[in-house]
């Protein structure tokens, strides 16, 4: 009888780098539980692309799990009263970070881990992201890592549950290379703050861009629809 | 002209514990704002009496948030086919643990403290909880202030967001004599994991037992309703 496969979790926002890392665990056999959210996010079209890709790779679960960050309010990503920048990366933290959304979403990535005794955590954070969000760095994985020790009963066993965040120290052009060669169809991905409702990208925003460029870096054709081409 | 009051939150059930940590808090002049779950518990009614709370004790805010817990099941809280234990104490984590409810509640609270500046989140844990429910222990606590640390943007000031747990080392009689020097008025709090419609307690769940057992203990008469009597 073949070995049962290892549940893990993943953080799945219909996006490229977390598309990559789903990529990642079905290579490794892994039996891939997926975690989206809908969280009031002004980008609320990536959860269709999120479902598409659970669907097209071959995931055991996919969850879209509500919850109201934008009730906190404080970022551009969920406050119809603030406008995403345009105007290319500034120093320091962007308006787009939302209040403690890793801790959250990997919180409760955490809570369906125990539920199904899963002891791997898979998100895509990565290295171009930590430039600016607070809660994709390094240091901060390494510390939800140590709270998942402690928190669940998972964690009295020999091993508690791993956050890993396999793109951490990729930027995008490598992110892009490395998924391509693991056959993703990044076309069913979307990474756009501004995403309308037939799923274009505005080619603008800080995501955009990035985005754009790792393609371009990459030398590797952009499968992405944008608006008004 | 008087100093602002320092704002600051707390996970407010509206049970015995949570109200002792806002009576706390108002004594310590903080600008209280106090933030609740209806998180699936079948104890839904506590949430009336969260609210009870907060107006009486006078907060800055009060949110109640929904969060689907109950959709990963697991927990004889969340989930109508797991039954309330009412045989008293057993070893081990209860069957009335949620998964990383408080990793859960607490993340969301940071990010409402990230909202409002705030640095200060309190919560009512104490020694009684962590004999059984792991997310209840000091070294849980400890270990989501580190995260906090790295998690925000508040961590990058000089002092980041400290997480306390007033009660931690107290048990219930002590709590319940704690809070009533406070004028806390235990009535308008409920602990019941099987709370009927009318806000009337089992008296035999585990919760039941230990609150009662606390004001015997203390010597202050019990203004909790029971059902049945």
């Amino acid at each position: 009888m073949p070995t049962p496969a290892i549940p893990a979790i993943v953080l799945l926002s219909g996006g490229l780098d977390s598309a990559t890392v789903l990529a990642l665990m079905r290579r490794d056999g892994f039996a891939v539980h997926a975690l989206s959210f809908d969280y009031g996010q002004r980008h609320k079209e990536e959860l269709r692309y999120a479902a598409l890709l659970a669907q097209s790779m071959g995931v055991a679960s996919h969850r879209v799990v509500p919850i109201d960050l934008a009730a906190f309010g404080g970022s551009a990503l969920t406050d119809p009263q603030l406008s995403v920048p345009e105007t290319g990366l500034a120093p320091g933290i962007p308006i787009t970070y939302v209040p403690a959304r890793n801790t959250v979403f990997l919180s409760l990535a955490l809570a369906l881990a125990e539920v199904l005794g899963a002891r791997d955590i898979f998100l895509g954070v990565n290295s171009q992201d930590y430039s600016g969000y607070p809660d994709c760095r390094p240091e901060f994985v390494q510390a939800f890592e140590a709270l998942a020790q402690v928190a669940t009963r998972l964690g009295d066993a020999a091993r508690g549950p791993r956050i890993h965040a396999p793109l951490q120290f990729l930027n995008k052009s490598e992110i892009i290379r490395l998924g391509t060669s693991l056959g993703v169809d990044y076309g069913m991905t979307r990474s756009c703050y501004q995403l309308d409702a037939e799923g274009r990208s505005c080619g603008r925003c800080d995501s955009c861009r990035l985005r754009r460029e790792g393609f371009q870096k990459a030398g590797i054709a952009d499968p992405t629809p944008y608006q008004g081409s």
